[in-house]
Order: C-alpha cells, then sequence, then structure tokens
C-alpha cells in the first residue's frame, strides 16, 4: 500500500529508463527494487535521489561501503523507516555484514539509543573540551 | 542548566568513586566528562549506565572502535541529543577520524535522512527479497 | 492490528452519533475513515480530537486548505506516522494536490530531512540575524 | 533567542489578560513562564493551547497528577524538546517527584529507547496475541 | 518479514534455554513473545537485553509497575516503535490499564506531541527557575 | 560551539568562493549564515549540499517559495533541528510570512503533533480508500 501509483511499463519514459539502467550497470544486477520503480511516477525525482544516492554510496571514499551501510542502517532505525531498515540491511549483509557484526551493530545503536534518552532528559551541559569551534580542540 | 544537580564531592560516595576510577582506568585518561558527573546523583543509575556503555564501547568486538563512534554519532544526530553529538564526535576524532572522514559520514548521514523522508512519505512496499525471516535470504 | 478495539454500532452513543454526524456535514461525505470510528472507543477523547482538528483544517483561515495538507504530510513523514501520512495525503490529493505538486513537495521534505541531518550533526551557531526575540530582526 | 518577538505589556489586551488570569487562578501562583508570555503574540493560539493543556493536565482524570507528568516528561525527551523537558520536570517535582523517583523514570525512559532501537532495527512481527482489533485480546 | 532469521529450536543453546527460562519464572508465563525469540540469534545480546528490561521492569522500584508501563508506552509512541507501542499497551492492560485509563493516556501523549511540536517551533528560552544545576530550585 | 572548525579566510580555496558567490548572487544579498561559512570545511561537501538546497529552494517549481519554506519549517520543528528552525522560520518571513499566518502554520504543525501520537498510539488500519498503489484511487 503506497501514496504513489506504480507506473506499469515505466521505462518507456527514456529519463526512467537512463537511471534504471545505470542502476543496473552500478550494481551489475537486473534487480531495481521497489524505491525507484515507485519513484519513477516523477522522472525529475528518481534523477536527483538516485545521483545522491550513488554518489555517496557507490563511489569510493573516505569510508569503507560497509561502513556506510552500517551508518546507513542506524540513521534509518532511528528515523523508524521501515523499507529504509530492511534494504540497507539486506545491503550490508550483500557487502559482508556476518550476524556477529550485525549483532555488535544492534548493540552500538540500541546503547546510543539508551544514552540519548539520558542526555536529553537531563540538559547536561556540553563540556567545553568538546568544541572545535575557532580551531580549538 | 540541567534537570538534576551537580553533586560536589560525588567521589566521597565509594560506589561512584569506583565508577569514576573505572572510567580513568579503561580511558587512560582522569578527565571526567559531565555526563557521568551529572549521573553521580544516582548511583546505582550511574554503574547501570557506565556498565552498559563499557561493554559495548570499550570492550573489542566485531565492529572496530571507530566504526562503532560513526554509528554512536549517527544516532545521536538523528536523536537531536546535543550532548551525545558533541561527546562522541570528540570521541571519533581521539580514535582517528580525519576531516575527510568526518564529512564522508555527514554525506551519508544526510543521505539516510533524505531517503528516509522519501520512503516515510511514499511508504513502498519492502521487496519479499529483503526478508530474512525463517532462513529466507 | 491495534490496541485498541473496534466498536461495534458505536453510534448508539449520541456523543459519538454526534461527532459522526459533525464529520459528515463538514466533509459533506457519509464517509467515516478508520481514525474516528477506532477514536469512539472513549467519546470525550473523540469530541476533544475531532473539534481540535476540525478548528484548524476545516475552518478557513490564514493559509490556504492545500498549503495545511502539505505541511501535515510534512509532520507526519518526518514523525513516521504511517496511518496520517496515507490520509492527509489522500486528503491533499482530493483538495487538488497534483502529481508534480506532490513530487515537488517530496523534493522539499527530502531536502529538509538531509540538512537537519548536517545541522544536528555538525551543531552551528544560529546567526544573531536570525533572532525575532525582543523585537529585533 | 526566538523565532517569535515577546509582547511587551500582553496583558493590555484582554483575551491574553483572561488567559494569564486563568492560569494563575489554576496554578495558585503569579508565575507565568515563558512558554505562555511567548504564546500571546497570536491571542487565539494562546487560547486554544492553554484550554488543551489545562483540561488534560489539571483537572482530575483516571491518571494522578504526577503520572501525566512522569508520562509528558516521556514524550519532551523522546521529542527532544528542551523546553518542555525543563517545565515538566520542574512540574513534577513540585507535584513530588523524588530524586530517587526521577532516577527510576530515566531508567524506564532509557530502557525504550534502548529496545525502541531493537525492534524498529529488527522488524519483529507483531505476535497475533496483543492484537485488540475486533475484541480479540 | 524481518531483517533476522527466527532461530528454529533456540532453546537447544543452552545460554538461549537459560534466558527463556528465566522470561517464563519471571513472568509465570510459558509464553515468549517474538522479541525475545527473534533475539535468539544472538545469545549475548539475549541475555544483555533481558537483563536490562527485567532490573527496569520486573524488579520492584520507586514507581509501580503500571507508572513504568505507561512510560515505556509514551516512549515507543513517540519514537514510532510499532512493536513496542503493541507489546507494551499489552502489558499495561494485564497490569490493570482500563480503558478509562488508555485514554486518559493518549491524551497526555497527544497534548505533548502538540506543545512540543510549538515549543521546537517557537525555540523560547527556558526560564530560570527552572534550572536545577548546582543545587538551585 | 560546533563540531567543526570555522575556516577563516575560507574564500581563498576558488572551490570555496564560487559558491559563497553563487549564494550571493542567488539571493541578491552578501550575507552569508553560519551553514554555509561553517560546511566550508570540505568543499565538495559545501557544493553538494548548495546544489541540492538551490535546485528545491531558489528554482520556481510546482509549489510556490513561500508553501516550500512552510514546509521545510514543519520538517525542522519535528526533527528538533534548531538551527533549520531559525533560519527557515527567518526565510519565510523573508517571503512574506506574517505573525497570522505564522501562528496558522503553528497551529497545523501542533494538530499534527497531537494526531501523530495518537495514530502511533492507536495503530489504526489504514483504510483501503487511501491506497493509491496500482492505480487505485
Amino acid at each position: 500500500m503506497s501514496t504513489v501509483t506504480l507506473i506499469q511499463d515505466a521505462e518507456t519514459n527514456p529519463r526512467v529508463k537512463a537511471v534504471f539502467d545505470d542502476i543496473r550497470a552500478t550494481r551489475k544486477s537486473d534487480f531495481i527494487n521497489n524505491f525507484w520503480l515507485y519513484l519513477a511516477f516523477d522522472p525529475q525525482l528518481l534523477e536527483e535521489t538516485w545521483q545522491g544516492v550513488k554518489s555517496v554510496m557507490a563511489v569510493p571514499s573516505a569510508l569503507d561501503p560497509l561502513t556506510k551501510e552500517l551508518v546507513y542502517i542506524a540513521v534509518s532505525v532511528t528515523n523508524s523507516c521501515r523499507y529504509c531498515v530492511h534494504s540497507h540491511t539486506a545491503a550490508a549483509r550483500a557487502k559482508g555484514m556476518t550476524d556477529e557484526m550485525y549483532a555488535d551493530l544492534l548493540r552500538v545503536i540500541a546503547t546510543a539509543g539508551r544514552t540519548n534518552q539520558l542526555l536529553n532528559a537531563m540538559q547536561v551541559p556540553v563540556d567545553p573540551v568538546f568544541d572545535m569551534e575557532n580551531g580549538r580542540e
């Protein structure tokens, strides 16, 4: 059940086809998941979103691909985004996340959720030593 | 400005002193940050919280220490926990996070925030292939 | 699957009937959606909630009806409220939201989600020029 | 620093004065906290908001006044609402919350934050026995 | 649909069996809900999580058991944790929450959600009188 | 107090200067607010973020500029992003938002926060009529 209508034969639109082809080439797989299929209702939004995700997640950068997926899961869990949790947990497993690593990830995510609540409740002043502003460390 | 009263001479309480000593020994530093100082208003809560954080963050596990800090930052940002963001960003820098890695982390956290909004809006059905239940992959 | 029991024949209760009649008259439709049907388990809560929603959403005010629905969607998406996202997206379409407008709304909601993460991470000081306190602009 | 301008001599407006007088009478105190002072920029919003808060928090109901404050704190912490956390923690203390009760409250809030993260990550199916729909228990 | 695989015959693992036995003994019931069944994929995480929840929720403390469940519901609702909302609403009912109390809880949770939004929007300065820091009251 | 160091003379970097010049030209103002000044610590992140915000917020599209700011405020409030709330409320005022419109916006944001809590608590099933999937309306 979605708020948008799934477009049948979306790839008859050349802008959609170009994005889907790039997704397939980037991932070396014919599978297109529902996010992109449904997003095809607006080709411009599809293009912008895929370019944004691709440039961050599929291009080599300072953090390795698996670490980026773990961070993505952490944000998605905290935002209670069901689809994102499922898709990025699957992506992390595909990039090598073992059950042991997943349990460790859950442990960190849960601990952060626990102490975030304590600090948001207690409103403790931030230690000046944490300030990076003006080059101070 | 906090919702609890900072205890002066908290370490005259032996339970508080034991936790503070363990924090110093674990971190090899005399510095105790405000979270623990303010939490000392209730020694039991202080003990439980420190044991929980220590066992997850200070004990070697499947994920390396820096990755765990990056995940911790990601959750804290999403929960808008100002103190936690400051303390764990400082911790990540102390464990080797460079400006380049931090910028990359921000990129992933921002991208997740962006697509989480799209998926929570569109309510796209989760692809069956993502289901891990009952051992299916 | 709900945490409350759907009341059969809820309208035998005159307080519930009065609210349902007002919903039908206000919306010029016989359809009562599930939110109100389930809320009928407590007539007082039903009355208060409907009065609150009606006075804000169904009475002419400074913002036009469609703009109010777009704002409602934005909040509901960010709170990950599945029901609210579905019902208010349907309401926005009924009030004239086209696919093009919906795509634009998604673009803004996603961009805000993206920069909210950056600012909650970086904890940038607010520019004094934004301060409205004490009449300063 | 606020997004609205604090109105000087707000009580020269009779609608504002009526609300402020009711706040003083209800709380048996001359003190008006900043929330209401700043909200006075729009008398209608001030009236509606005070009526809503008063009818829920200041009128005897199924839950006792202190329990209602504890629940209010729990929501405000989770929403990271700094002002609400401060004002309702003060209100809870005024209604009898001891340091021991506050520490216990923090323990529950933190535990919920911890397991919420685990469940939002694991996406475990809800046990059918929890369903209240259609009168099943 | 879950991100982890439900372990069949999880109790052949003695660590899992020990936790499940303790859950049954603590709750005086043979029923083990899905959270623990799925968490059994990692015995250490299962042990830590159960110990944490048990020590807070099943051990007599400053707040009574029902009040703790109400607070747990409030946090879970605000975090949009579907499973937690269902399981803790069921737990609260089992501990004596009536429909009238539930409606009152909803009223408080909704009012907090409403004023949290106002304060997070208006960014009103916190009244100095709310400050507990340094023993001031 | 920030987690990044404010770069002095950031515009000596030509990539930073190009972005700042475009911000000035787009907004027809010499003022650069702190978000961009601090983001300059990583020129690539600065470029990507500005391009994303500009293409959505500064380019004519289906929704008018003021409506887009109102939606941006709604998301930022719900995410408890203090900086974003201040900067976009200022932007909305600059684009014509009156006090009366702002009060109305607050009313909608608060009402959504209120009913989001009710629906996330009650977990009411979504009415089939809201489903847009497969072209059904």
